[in-house]
């Protein structure tokens, strides 16, 4: 192979650049990751104009970033590119219950609550008991796992969206199981919510005629020793967008349950449980 | 296909949410991205450690860019995605001059000169003449050619990243071509000069193992009515560089030759004939 470009060579010309004492991994994922680029493009037949488009998208993209916000993550989690890399790192035996993203308004060092405790501090919102058990792939309880839990509010904001407007730590909460790897609390039934559209991946949303939206899910981070760390939601099956979460959070086994009940000021209900992986499997 | 998400059909579940009214083009290139995106991270089953650090870079690479910096455009040479874009838009018969990038370095409205008019106005480097012809594919001359020429100084810096250092056009200049479809110009021996290195791009070539530089170049943009736009350069064929140009702009046809030789303050000649493409073909 020439040393020189050629179309028919290029992803192998570039790749062939890489020096001798490169990181094995990082050769190995920037070799796959030009390869696939090149025949993208070779693919679709990229024009000039089309490029020029793609470096606007990209750098604008970066420029919007700050502390508050993060475009590309919000780039990835659309394109699905999250969900995929959640997804081949956390593959999970049958009957396990499935990760999915974190997402990006997890805070640590929430309160920690005993159980039965409510987590919604505005008293906005249906409230929505959540119960069920955390056992393992045998159907047996752990004890002293820990449930941490967040969700937004019934306007479909968090807590950190909102400083000064909602109450630190609104919604979200933390449980330890006893012996019975049991867990209750009451929240309130979550509601579908857009991610940030202002920017270049709302354009880009818009200009592929999809909408922002996710359903509505209560997030749950699962941890006890001994097993994998759960990160996944629970979802409300008949929210409208269910079927097309924005950034393709969903899973079907992650459809809960909210059954109406009338107990008190709760109306909705919510049974779950939480089967943990050993972290050896 | 369900409309939940799996690893298995995780590019189609995300391109099966396009809207029917999107433009085909763009449905056609968003799709064959998600593939590949897709194909790549599951190809090299990325961490989600690494996923951060491409985030992280994605974002830093945006953010560096200014009015006076693309770095973008940095990183599509560096991995040879421009050349490929520019590869397959501009495929010319056998015995045509072949494009190659067009670079940040151009500025429209350089002065027109007069045949052996000399573009070096700073009095560095070593004079060298630049001639040869015009001419369709079978070789009639071609007149009222307008070369557009430019490169670096002795120093390996174009004029325009040392307003007030450089003389303004220095090694700049657009030639037209008489009834013969000669040119003839003096510049200099143009030198090797690395692209800027001090950025995300940068520290992704020293972690490849690849230093940043570009063989020595002069830039040709020649236009004549009828005929295709012919974006090139010449090379410098004994620069140490000339096999490893770090934005992949070499191709063989275009290693010029630079002969040594003594007329007056001249000591190189580089004689190369542009072969044009007629606009239809």
């Amino acid at each position: 192979m020439s040393l020189y470009f050629s179309e028919e060579h290029s992803a192998e010309t570039v790749n062939a650049r890489m020096g001798a004492d490169v990181d094995p991994r990082l050769k190995t994922v920037m070799a796959a990751l030009v390869r696939h680029l090149h025949a993208f493009v070779k693919e679709v037949h990229l024009t000039q104009a089309e490029w020029e488009v793609a470096i606007d998208f990209l750098t604008k993209t970066g420029q919007i970033c700050s502390g508050e916000r993060q475009e590309y993550i919000l780039l990835s989690d659309t394109l699905g590119v999250s969900m995929l890399v959640d997804a081949i790192n956390h593959r999970r035996p049958p009957g396990a219950t499935e990760n999915t993203v974190f997402g990006p308004f997890h805070v640590a060092g929430a309160p920690e609550r005993a159980m039965g405790d409510c987590i919604s501090l505005d008293g906005k919102g249906e409230r929505c008991l959540f119960e069920g058990r955390v056992i393992d792939l045998h159907g047996e309880p752990i004890q002293g796992a820990r449930i941490d839990v967040w969700s937004d509010n019934s306007e479909g904001f968090y807590d950190v969206q909102q400083p000064g407007v909602q109450p630190k730590w609104n919604n979200r909460g933390i449980f330890t199981t006893g012996a019975d790897g049991g867990y209750r609390f009451i929240g309130i039934k979550p509601v579908s919510y857009p991610i940030p559209d202002d920017g270049p991946v709302g354009q880009m949303l818009g200009h592929l005629g999809r909408h922002p939206f996710r359903p509505a899910h209560m997030h749950f981070l699962v941890t006890a020793p001994g097993f994998q760390k759960l990160v996944t939601h629970t979802f409300v099956g008949d929210d409208k967008y269910i079927g097309s979460d924005t950034v393709f959070g969903v899973k079907q086994t992650l459809v809960a349950p909210f059954e109406h009940v009338r107990d008190g000021d709760i109306v909705w209900r919510s049974p779950f449980d939480f089967v943990l992986t050993p972290a050896a499997a």
